[in-house]
């Protein structure tokens, strides 16, 4: 197993799991510290590329651990068409795992991995912060919206 | 046509279009004030049931208009069954269209009718806010969210 766990100290929102899938290891370090810095009670796991990822959700399923809330897709893995392949994977993987919000992210604007993402499935895009700053705001937003507002599809899951 | 528009002055948030379907008079008051006390530049599009809206959708497929960049859609319309409907029928409109992110709130906070609207295809699903100053605060984090974090499918299209 080579996927990474984290936690933070508990406090509010409990239970909050993420997968974040992020082929490049100095984007995989900001991400941790900016989620870690917004979120007081959270369980990271790390992906490097799909093999890994699908082995942790297929676990999941395969034992009954709750899977993560919310899934964090960089596109180009180092292509796009990986990022787009684990998008295909995890919605096909059973229907608990395809509810699962997928945002995917990527350095790139460009209007075509933008829409085809949308298209194959990706509950909505983000073009990468720049610095660590912006990480922040980004995932401060994120948990505003998904964990503040909106109640995501395994809210009654038994940790 | 039945469908109501309406536009507040324009600072940011330029080319904001918003669909919102929700058969209750006093809840779409409570919504469009929200909507335009956190938009400064948005135009709202209402439609109370399943004929208005898609009407308003394939108007906009047959005659070029730019179609809205977010749906808000109550989910008993006046039954949970009548909400799905119209979220597999925007679906399949076409292709454009099945990407607009579609955001299912009801007053109902039952397990099934969450894990049903994700997995019919909807975005992310919210419990109705219970007062006007909860309204304002939800469409704050939907606006920061969607509009501020997220590139939206049709961020290219003309307006």
């Amino acid at each position: 197993m080579n996927f990474s766990k984290s936690k933070t100290s508990p406090k509010r929102n409990q239970n909050a799991r993420i997968l974040i899938i992020e082929d490049n290891s100095d984007h995989m370090v900001l991400i941790k510290s900016a989620v870690q810095k917004c979120f007081t009670d959270i369980e990271v796991v790390m992906a490097s590329d799909e093999q890994t990822a699908i082995h942790y959700l297929d676990e999941c399923i395969q034992t009954g651990l709750r899977p993560p809330q919310f899934i964090l897709l960089d596109l180009y893995l180092p292509e796009r068409e990986n990022g787009w392949q684990i998008l295909k994977s995890i919605k096909n993987l059973n229907p608990e795992i395809g509810q699962i919000p997928i945002v995917v992210f990527s350095n790139s604007a460009c209007h075509e991995d933008i829409t085809e993402s949308y298209d194959r499935g990706a509950t909505s895009y983000v073009v990468k912060p720049t610095d660590f700053t912006e990480w922040v705001d980004y995932f401060q937003t994120l948990k505003d919206y998904w964990w503040e507002t909106v109640t995501l599809p395994n809210h009654q899951s038994i940790y």
